[in-house]
């Protein structure tokens, strides 16, 4: 047996090429899989078979949800005159979960990486500045990761934004919950002191 | 959103259950789904539904093969008194690997585990027996991992096998290949002392 019987391997093969999955990992999902009932077996495929059918993006943000607009865009109780921006539809989870955030958001669905080919026209851009246009928006938070893609993609969104007269924030940079001084990172510590409050 | 859409829950649900899969993960499985054309879904959950109708446990051996007797049973150039017993299918495509090993194999289908309730007679150890009275095995190779399950279980089966006049080996302990003397821990030392070989 250099390769598992086709049935198995076949599995493997689809798992390693989810992310962050490598060859032992592939490995242990199918002799999981192997271990489970039959039922069990065809309700799990039926959700990936079934995925495409039962979620959409909304037409408005962007955002993957199980209808078109999603849950956020038709709450009236969401505040509408502020939008969030993010990278993909698992951003917009977190922010939930902090409870901090009851306004909009508009899913890019990326980030710009010009060595990867994502350049401007791929993402979902031209919405949002028709949004910004015509919808009342008077904040837009720029939730992008703190890394080379995602602030490349802010500075394009603040220079797209600016010339619409609408406020164009940032998340806070600093210190995360838990963080131990002197184990952090010189730039988080000069985002820390640039950005410090009144205690 | 302190919930993703059912659809997406629903899978995240499923693929927590993958043995070693946290949360973040799962998310990141499912939105790596989201982003696969429904033709690939398809394939997809094809082979996990069918799984169970396409492999099957070999009757001699206990492996999960695509037939039964398994590829290695049915196979007349394999050894058939040299039998390598591991605990499951997976370990059988490791020792394949190796290219050392040319003989049959035994699949346990576990391994001892008082604590959780894992006792001989959940193992496949009855046509195990059945198989050196009976099929003119000579030795017999456990191949179970080095720590206390697998040392419990080899202990077993040296209890069980020896009254029946096989030769009982287990898997050579040492230090593995490219391994840092310094940093090597004690028993791996003391193994690799006691199975010193000329050199």
């Amino acid at each position: 047996m250099a390769q598992l019987p086709k049935p198995l391997q076949e599995l493997v093969d689809a798992f390693r090429k989810f992310p962050g999955v490598g060859d032992k990992n592939a490995q242990r999902f199918t002799f999981h899989l192997l271990r489970q009932s039959p039922a069990d077996l065809k309700a799990l495929s039926e959700r990936i078979a079934s995925l495409p059918a039962r979620v959409t993006r909304c037409s408005v943000c962007g955002l993957v949800d199980e209808a078109s607009p999603c849950r956020f865009d038709r709450d009236p109780s969401r505040d509408q005159t502020t939008v969030c921006v993010v990278a993909e539809t698992p951003d917009v989870s977190v922010i939930e979960q902090s409870g901090e955030y009851h306004g909009r958001y508009h899913v890019l669905g990326g980030v710009l990486n010009p060595l990867e080919g994502v350049t401007p026209d791929q993402l979902n851009l031209a919405s949002l500045l028709e949004r910004v246009k015509t919808d009342h928006v008077r904040e837009v938070i720029i939730a992008t990761n703190p890394d080379m893609e995602g602030e490349t993609t802010a500075l394009h969104l603040k220079k797209i934004l600016r010339p619409l007269g609408v406020t164009v924030t940032r998340l806070g940079r600093g210190l995360p919950m838990g963080a131990t001084l002197e184990y952090a990172d010189e730039v988080t510590v000069a985002n820390a002191l640039r950005g410090r409050q009144n205690a």
